[in-house]
């Protein structure tokens, strides 16, 4: 019986057909279509047929954890993302470091002159002076992510997630002040906080030697951080406590890293692992096949394929797809390992953006009752004999396969 | 429009596949791969996927009680099997008539020699005896089951199935004292009743003239009750009341036995029903063909394959499969009944222990839309008609069939 568990995870491959033809149909697939081969096949609504999961709460699914217990927005897992060891009860944001107007006054009368800050990405002595230097009336946790982002928890009693964004999500408009979005003391509170923190850490950032450097060298200086997405950390129990097994995760974007990180999972960088489409795919397997040596369950998340069809780029995700295809090859010849091969969602390229249809899903297994089906794609997966689930079926039968389940009942 | 339902549930008949071969797949069965023909097919999760069943939960799944809602453990299901009137908010228990050490002092120091007094039988006067001379500050009915097995009730205010059992399990060492699982009154209140309830027994069978009778004789005591799986009962409709049909049940095993009678059931007991492979078949089937005159719905239950099974035994279980099928011969010729075929969940040989993998599911009735299958087994069943559906879907299904359902809506 396998004991460890292989989740490959191909972000968005599912399409809806173009004259009847689909990358996945098109596309030379050996690798996939061998596993289909070697395996039991169906197709899968990650959540509920029809509905149009994001990533995150297609990955959530796909682990098990119900999104709509679980997933509060997106400020807990970016949260998490950065390192931040988020406690239940916390209110997430993502943050970004941006650039507003240099003038006094209000800081939610300066225009957003750059969402990005010119991407600026040497924030670590920006976010450890708003850290040092702001005080508000509960705990706070800045902590940086990637390049531009960051993300800030606040922690104490009498707070809300049912505020408003502070981020206007364009240039040339003002920071919009956060307000109460039902009329409860702790949401009214909490954006009182979120309005102290954002003229407070634009204060302690205009005035930083760095930003000043920015500013005098004509660049855009990171003064200000737009704040978004906030969500209550829920209660949630680690994949650990919840399953008894490891969880390896390789990917290379940082939602992903994210959900990895708050189930209480390793992370696993790999070099040059973009999340595009020039991303250092046989990096990648080659390091889920060096985790599958260390954990009992390990995610490898491939995810340009969702980038190419939000580009609408049919061809490019035939490439892709086969570039994948060829550097699975070394997955083949794993043993001992239950192998699943599916997606969190279709991103069809006529659409340019996530879809609700199923996706494909494959399980390889000694144990599994193998079907017909000889190929890894839409058309083919519904006729396999796993027919229909949905992605919080998948872990109960991997569990059930690898011989971990508990059994319900005499 | 059929007006009867037979319900031909066989205990763990589906397997995983061994060299891509499978007892179901080998075993030559013309009676059950004609019902498949008749009718319509899928597979079905008793629970959900990936859950592994009980037969308890299967059943009460199949009959369409949700076991989440239900079920709360043994004890209930036990004590309706004997024919004890379970009422809702009885804490029911199964016991063992058991042997300990003949010496004065605590029963909580006697080492159980025999935790089936050498399945000594004649337990009647023995339990009549506990229940005239205990007496506990609650009500409590105890009465025998088959061999050397018990059902206990009690019945009052302030109890609670959060306790411990008194049966250790094996011999050697001494009964546990029962101790409360929460920190509630009630808990502590039955704790505390069962404790005085096992010293009490035990001070009254030990003193019995039949126990002093096998003492002298050398034969093990009776001495003893042994308390285990305490499920407070639930409020729940009898099956009558839930669909207005009536219920008639086959079977060779107490379990099924004790869901026949909690959902208000008519037990029908066959001579030479043993649940084992030398069970008589053919008497059940007569009986199942005469139950139908009588009852709206019968359960025709037939145990051995899963029997075999958990003995890893795949020859043992391909021939008694064939045997069940030429057994099956007078039901093709049923008349105006919806015939069903199907497992309360699957017994790998190769696990030797329920799964988690779907049942075959096979209804037969002249208003089901026929699909092309044309065998019973766990491979042809996933490209049926029905493709996958769950244990609570098939007495909604069934009750369309039958035209007893009632519509939702306008």
């Amino acid at each position: 019986m396998s004991s460890k568990v292989l989740m490959i995870i191909l972000d968005g491959i599912a399409d809806r057909p173009i004259d009847n033809k689909t990358p996945l149909l098109v596309a030379k697939t050996p690798n996939l279509d061998s596993l289909a081969m070697r395996g039991i096949n169906g197709i899968m609504d990650p959540i509920s047929p029809g509905i149009r999961a994001g990533s995150d709460v297609g990955h959530l699914a796909l682990l098990g954890y119900d999104p709509y217990k679980y997933y509060t927005g997106r400020g807990p897992i970016e949260a998490a993302g950065t390192g931040i060891n988020i406690k239940e009860g916390d209110i997430a944001f993502r943050a970004n470091f941006a650039t507003v107007e240099e003038k006094d006054g209000s800081f939610f009368e300066k225009k957003v002159i750059d969402r990005r800050a010119g991407r600026f990405s040497q924030t670590d002595e920006l976010v450890e002076a708003v850290m040092d230097e702001l005080s508000l009336d509960t705990e706070f946790i800045l902590k940086r992510g990637s390049g531009h982002r960051a993300a800030l928890i606040l922690r104490g009693e009498d707070l809300s997630d049912k505020i408003s964004d502070v981020d206007p999500k364009k240039e040339g408009k003002p920071p919009k002040k956060a307000i109460p979005l039902v009329s409860e003391e702790a949401a009214i509170n909490t954006a009182r906080l979120v309005n102290k923190f954002s003229e407070g850490s634009h204060d302690i950032l205009r005035k930083h030697s760095l930003n000043k450097a920015l500013y005098e060298k004509g660049r855009l200086p990171a003064n200000a951080l737009l704040l978004r997405g906030p969500g209550k950390v829920p209660r949630i129990e680690s994949f650990k406590e919840k399953y008894g097994l490891s969880l390896g995760v390789v990917t290379g974007t940082s939602l992903i890293k994210g959900i990895g990180k708050m189930l209480g999972g390793i992370v696993i960088d790999v070099e040059g692992a973009t999340g595009s489409p020039d991303t250092n795919i046989e990096g990648k397997i080659k390091a889920a096949l060096d985790a599958i040596k260390r954990f009992d369950v390990v995610i490898l998340h491939i995810k340009a394929f969702d980038e190419l069809a939000h580009d609408g780029d049919f061809q490019g995700k035939v490439r892709f797809i086969e570039k994948v295809d060829k550097a699975l090859t070394p997955i083949l010849s794993l043993n001992n390992c239950c192998i699943v091969v599916t997606a969190d969602h279709s991103t069809p390229i006529s659409v340019r953006n996530h879809s609700g249809d199923p996706v494909p899903v494959t399980l390889v297994d000694e144990n599994v009752r193998r079907d017909r089906i000889d190929s890894f794609d839409e058309f083919s997966a519904p006729s396999g004999g796993l027919c229909r689930i949905r992605g919080l079926d998948l872990m109960p039968i991997i569990m059930d396969l690898i011989g971990v389940a508990e059994k319900y009942g005499a």
